[in-house]
């Protein structure tokens, strides 16, 4: 049959992650990758998972674990979620908590709840480009969120109503933002409060990366900043998108979205309607090891990863050579190189992987009008400290090449 | 803030479905409860999912479990239910397979791939409230899909340029459907195929009941014949919907969608950008348990379920006044009853859990037109056989004195 006369409108946008189809290609052992953003499974906290799954498997507990369960999510999960929240300014109860498939899946959701085709959400420029493929599906435009810049409500307004619709919301990732590594600072998030306010929209906070601070001191989120505003969470526009991917462990699929009930209860009744609920056993576990390590488990990870981005950022500064820059991030996963004037990320991976035997992700997937291919995003997450010197010498030693074959 | 303006269109039709609303309150030990459609927790193989979480999360296995996978699912799992759809007369290979979470989620996913605003999606008259729950999302209108009636392809095509839009898919659960317990005949299969094609759609076949057949000949799935037909899966229409929810436990989320590559294809991207894939440990658990002890398992929830199937009956015929119809599943978990002319389901729902501590679902959202509300759906798989016998007494005693209320 042909498919294509029944396919949605919404089928033109899917296309296949660049990151997503690299993580297949680059699991080959003489491959130095920075390229998966993911965290290092060798830092699993392996035995409280083990002990936590038996406990909710045991005789009397499976009965539960392997049932179906209500859409909102595992209530002690909610619970010590709610009180988690309330540790980084966000007083709230298990109510304004939904539990989702991953953090990945909240901005599906909300992406479906805002969304009409034609509708403007801002994203910065560069974003988290899953951000983009879960919006892709509502068949938005992109408008660019520069947070602190001058742009008032009424350009985006008249840019949003030019392209048939209205902007429906502001998202950003605020700490170590994949990809750049960095962190909006107060004053941003004041700045971009204000732009909400004026535009009356909500504001989408991806918190994948928040627990991941290795230095420097923790900006308050802006859920938090927003309750200190309105005196009450159930007054706020910021929906707070958090996760255990990064912090326990990613394959179980666990992350939530924290709001307003007004908005939690939309979403509870969506996700209803898309999957009923997040998978019961999952949630119980989770609870059981948060409860267990979580606090330790951070630690722990924090000074594996704080050494990686400490090799990272003192090799890229031994190896990179000149009119090369990067940032340097508190926290997370990530580096963001831009190599010399015309130099093209993508161009620069097939050279890498086939002169140098490193990767990383081309810059230009991150931007939602596919510009500035001059950049690209190194992880240091998953590299042991001498691979990350190796990688960066390679690195620096192939961008000096091509620079020489541009100028030559 | 004001949250309505931000609000996309489609979810004017978010709603909280009566099913999962009611599992929250009739969960009260004096009430005998025939409303939640899910399998009895007690006959969860237990001790298979104890050790095969063991196994996974292993030293040495955990670090695969607990990690980010692939959006198309794990390929020992895919590769397992290719071998099973083979033996239900569906050759295929694990590329013709996606795992979702639950086959909810597929509906929710093939609702995306199919359904522009306006579309015409053709459902049964009743049907799973669920698949409607999920649809609607997409904003569609829907026709009754008459099986093996004499309504041709040009009357559902004109209705749907009537309504703006074209005829996306016919959606139906061929097997001890949910809510009714029929099942389609062979013959009336064929008519579908043979509407389908007329109208160049695809057919989605909900199969979450299908390996639970306790008596008569099993009718070849429609994908089977639409195989038979086209002589090869990628030439096919229909997208089946599979799950081990009813199987072995719904609580870890899992199930399936077989069909063409292309349109596999599709779908893995669409999973990809919604919740990056399901979770890992849970395919690989369910991979370990379905090895184990599939067979065996299915055999024994079929003898404790076609024990409280035959009590159903016998005790509908004991106790059901004149007037009263219902159906006779052969296999499944539901029976369908029709009480007698002018009585409502759902106020009769009222009247039970007050006067007589029953419960049960009444028929009218399982309509997508929200007609028919003299109907109501019982569920055998979770009462015990005297449990049953008491609450077709009640139910019987209750239906002649409403019916006596109505004659006075």
């Amino acid at each position: 049959m042909d498919w294509h006369h029944v396919l949605a409108g919404r089928t033109q946008r899917l296309k296949a992650s660049e990151i997503r189809e690299l993580l297949k290609l680059l699991d080959r052992p003489d491959i130095i990758s920075f390229a998966g953003g993911i965290p290092d499974a060798r830092l699993f906290p392996e035995d409280a998972f083990r002990a936590a799954a038996g406990e909710a498997l045991a005789s009397g507990a499976a009965s539960v674990a392997l049932q179906y369960s209500v859409s909102e999510g595992y209530r002690p999960l909610r619970e010590w979620i709610a009180l988690q929240m309330d540790k980084i300014g966000v007083p709230c109860t298990a109510e304004n908590i939904l539990i989702t498939s991953g953090s990945q899946q909240a901005l599906d959701y909300l992406g479906k709840l805002f969304l009409s085709p034609g509708d403007t959400a801002l994203v910065g420029w560069p974003t988290y480009l899953g951000a983009l493929g879960a919006f892709n599906a509502y068949e938005p435009v992109y408008d660019q969120l520069a947070v602190g810049g001058n742009q008032g409500a009424d350009d985006y307004r008249a840019r949003a109503e030019a392209a048939g619709g209205q902007v429906k919301f502001a998202y950003l990732s605020a700490d170590f933002a994949n990809p750049t590594g960095e962190t909006v600072d107060l004053q941003g998030r004041e700045a971009l409060l204000d732009l909400a306010r004026d535009l009356d929209i909500p504001v989408i906070e991806d918190a994948a990366y928040q627990a991941l601070r290795y230095d420097g001191d923790p900006v308050p989120p802006i859920l938090a900043l927003d309750i200190a505003r309105t005196g009450d969470i159930e007054k706020t526009r910021t929906l707070y998108c958090g996760s255990f991917s990064k912090t326990l462990a990613p394959g179980l699929r666990v992350g939530w979205v924290c709001g307003a009930k007004e908005v939690i209860g939309r979403l509870v009744l969506m996700k209803q309607a898309a999957d009923l609920h997040s998978a019961t056993f999952n949630q119980i576990v989770t609870e059981r090891v948060a409860q267990r390590c979580f606090e330790e488990h951070v630690a722990k990870i924090h000074a594996a990863y704080k050494a990686r981005r400490d090799a990272m950022l003192a090799a890229l500064a031994r190896h990179m050579p000149e009119g090369v820059t990067w940032t340097r991030p508190e926290g997370g996963m990530f580096v963001w190189v831009t190599p010399p004037k015309g130099m093209d990320g993508a161009a620069l991976l097939a050279r890498a992987i086939e002169t140098e035997r490193i990767a990383f992700v081309p810059g230009r997937a991150f931007f939602a009008d596919g510009s500035n291919g001059n950049t690209l995003r190194l992880s240091f997450s998953c590299a042991d400290v001498e691979a990350i010197e190796e990688g960066m010498m390679r690195l620096g030693r192939l961008i000096a090449r091509e620079r020489g074959a541009v100028a030559a």
